[in-house]
């Protein structure tokens, strides 16, 4: 019923990452796809990916952001999965009507995100790029879900993003469940 | 002098990309390096590429947009090649004041890039992935050069995109000639 398109690089390394979908990898109706495990020569199987997203009434897509968006083999994932004829276009509407939340951590800290900071803008003004790619497949755009400071963060408040991330997820099962 | 980073997944069926290209490839100092013939297996040769833009003054990061912004190997390209110690950070600053031309064409003609369009958002809201990426290793970010409708322009529009991409590199040369 939700399926977690999880594209982190170095799975085996990640902090925030980790704890966050340990935190709700084990609710009932969650499929975790770890890209990088899947895919490590970036070889995607997009029929597989295909049916697993059309089983799905919640796609969540997980990652680190590298240089501002998503890490490339989730940007190939779009490329081959999300085609014409299956995903937008004629034919296609795969997905219309699906959910998508983004789960993005960030490894500089949320001041960096501003017209001052490190990284010149807000983090609302990168998001476009992964949103619209949602949106031109008919999907519905929740409130994305962003830890800043994924490097530096504090265990406890990782913990209690972990939480929240947990508690929006068993949210919309709960919303979800057949009658 | 000029390094042109080409990222078309397709290169031998491009329209717009392989005209604007052929426009300005053959000046002198010009160097084109076409990441999917070189890196068909994304097996990127970061030691090269950083080899190519250190004798650069300029680059070129040129492409189709994909899913609103650079092609999958072109992400690998910057994750590969931007690293730490090198492109930003402590040790880094290889690319300081080096200046970038964005070349982006799209299969969306230009009002689909409106809010009311198809694809939800002007064009320049997709642009602070790519521009930021720039900056952040210190580059100096010129006016993007952004040609719509790459699948159905006219002919003699494209001819004309691609005059003014000349024009505008060859002004650029003419600014950075040794004295």
């Amino acid at each position: 019923m939700i399926v977690v398109v999880y594209a982190h690089p170095y799975p085996r390394h990640s902090h925030a990452c980790a704890a966050l979908l340990s935190a709700f990898g084990d609710l009932p109706g969650v499929e975790v796809r770890s890209l990088y495990e899947r895919y490590p020569d970036f070889d995607i199987d997009a029929v597989a990916e295909r049916s697993a997203l059309g089983n799905a009434a919640l796609a969540v897509w997980m990652h680190p952001l590298y240089w501002y968006t998503a890490p490339a083999l989730l940007g190939l994932w779009f490329e081959q999965v999300l085609v014409k004829g299956w995903a937008y276009g004629e034919g296609g509407g795969a997905l219309s009507g699906k959910d998508c939340l983004w789960v993005a951590t960030t490894g500089g800290d949320a001041p960096a995100f501003s017209a001052q900071g490190r990284h010149g803008h807000r983090f609302d003004a990168f998001a476009p790029v992964v949103e619209q790619t949602a949106r031109f497949c008919g999907m519905n755009w929740l409130e994305p879900f962003v830890v800043h400071g994924a490097h530096i963060v504090a265990e406890a408040e990782l913990r209690n993003a972990a939480m929240q991330l947990r508690a929006r997820v068993q949210g919309w099962l709960d919303g979800h469940q057949a009658p």
